[in-house]
């Protein structure tokens, strides 16, 4: 099991080669939510995610014999372009099995990172036969995007951050879509403080974990036709234990309501959020009867969105 | 002539009432320009904009018999916003007189901080007779966007707060309209360490500030025909001065690197800036030869952008 002790020793490894993000806040959507909302902005994180946290974490923790054929991983786009800036940090190269249908901008930026793309199709099976065959190729380490103890602990870090900056928070919202900011955000946060209330916000049309922890077990999603390109995995077999054990519950958005928070945040917050992001400010719309009057924290995971092709008519 | 005390006095006066905007940074950028780039994130403050800063500082000075009648302005936008909420603060009824071209973002900036809007024709003419029957109907006190010393000290604590955190910074570029916020950037700046080069950053298209250093008086606006609808009003009486003492050069810049500039700032940076706040990245790449290898503060004054109506097909 990951400890705390791990998520503190993950900050310590990793502080040096991330931003502390600000926590920004607005009165204007305080009172529109009736609650006190406090915005983690991993969207102004280095490569536009909190992704560079875990993938840092997990790298900086690779022998030399491990680093000596490289790195691989598989990611729709943040992940590996935070696996390319920590890899090409220490001069390994890094591979990235890409499905096909991934945004342009995740491609420049894990290009611009300095990764090697390999495509894949876009399903879960291609997605693992690709990555194999790259590993039985070259001998890579692979670093998962999230179903990996050390991810997990370096995506833990901006929880951490949030209950060292607001120990008496009352709950924190993040996405949920493999698990690894969700399960870190959970350890972090209720071995901090018990009594802090963590919610996952996932899509409707990607809600593998919502009906997971209802049957009890690892189900796959039905569809990922969601506007949330970072969404879109299966929860994973090491992430979702630890989501079963401590989640307080995972509030599911549709998504037009996608759409509104991202506009919403964009305009009064000034900060360009992708979708995977805004879906935690719509959890928190569509139940703020429930957390009324609460100090909440939102994690923005990300703003790698491309603005040639808004979900909005401009 | 407003000394660095009264700049101090204005932050000790208004710090409980703004945020501390963050200052962040890209390496992407840097690389891009050859230089340090430090981003002042006013776009991120109250109203969206750096105006906040010196409405507050003038309507905290107001004696109750000042505000007995409310309080008036001119403003295309961001001051207007900034006033009405800083009146609204106390229960002062602020009216904003507003060309009729106004953005329709910056029409509701006003409305959701409580100002009452009267509508004016989109010249210097019509704004300043319209202000004048206001007054005479009502008996307000005018707060003026830029040409009042309580205005400018206010808009210096942005540059103080700069210079706080890195006194050794060697220039600081800042975008110029009627020069409230170039005037108090210079003398925050300039008093704290003179080794400092302050720039100014102006729309070729309204560029009336530095043809008025060159001719060595004020003269005005040829065109106001730039996207940045911030920066088209006219250097004012009090501002020019300060200006033709301190500033070091008025870097011009034309429409297409503005837009570009703003792209790269929302793309890389992940936040919303308005054009008026995106020039004065623009005119730092167009100068990098002369800034090379140099630590530079940009102040991003503002990012109040209608989303539905972006400069870029999208």
């Amino acid at each position: 099991m990951i400890s705390i002790l791990d998520i503190k020793d993950a900050f310590d490894r990793i502080s040096g080669h991330i931003h502390k993000t600000p926590i920004l806040s607005s009165k204007t959507i305080d009172r529109l939510v009736g609650a006190e909302v406090l915005f983690k902005c991993e969207n102004l994180q280095k490569t536009g995610s909190f992704k560079i946290r875990g993938a840092t974490n997990a790298v900086k923790q690779l022998s030399t014999s491990q680093l000596s054929n490289g790195i691989a991983t598989v990611s729709s786009g943040n992940h590996g372009a935070a696996l390319s800036v920590a890899g090409t940090r220490i001069n390994t190269p890094v591979t990235v099995i890409m499905p096909s249908n991934t945004s342009k901008i995740k491609i420049e930026n894990v290009k611009r990172s300095g990764g090697n793309i390999v495509w894949c199709e876009p399903n879960q099976r291609s997605r693992e036969q690709t990555l194999e065959k790259v590993v039985s190729d070259t001998g890579a380490a692979v670093v998962h995007p999230y179903n990996d103890a050390r991810v997990i602990a370096g995506q833990g870090t901006a929880g951490l951050e949030i209950v060292s900056d607001y120990p008496d928070i009352d709950a924190i919202i993040t996405p949920v879509s493999g698990g690894g900011l969700l399960s870190g955000t959970l350890l972090s946060a209720k071995y901090t403080n018990p009594k802090i209330k963590v919610y996952g916000a996932e899509p409707l049309e990607a809600d593998d974990t919502f009906r997971s922890l209802q049957e009890g077990k690892i189900v796959p999603n039905k569809t990922t036709n969601t506007i949330c390109d970072g969404l879109r995995a299966q929860v994973g077999s090491i992430t979702f234990p630890i989501i079963q054990k401590y989640v307080d519950d995972i509030f599911i958005v549709n998504e037009n309501d996608i759409v509104s928070s991202m506009q919403l945040i964009w305009s009064i917050m000034k900060i360009v959020v992708e979708p995977s992001s805004a879906i935690a400010l719509s959890a928190l719309v569509s139940n703020k009867k429930q957390l009324k009057g609460k100090t909440v924290a939102i994690i923005l995971s990300g703003g790698n969105v491309d603005l040639s092709n808004l979900p909005w008519a401009c």
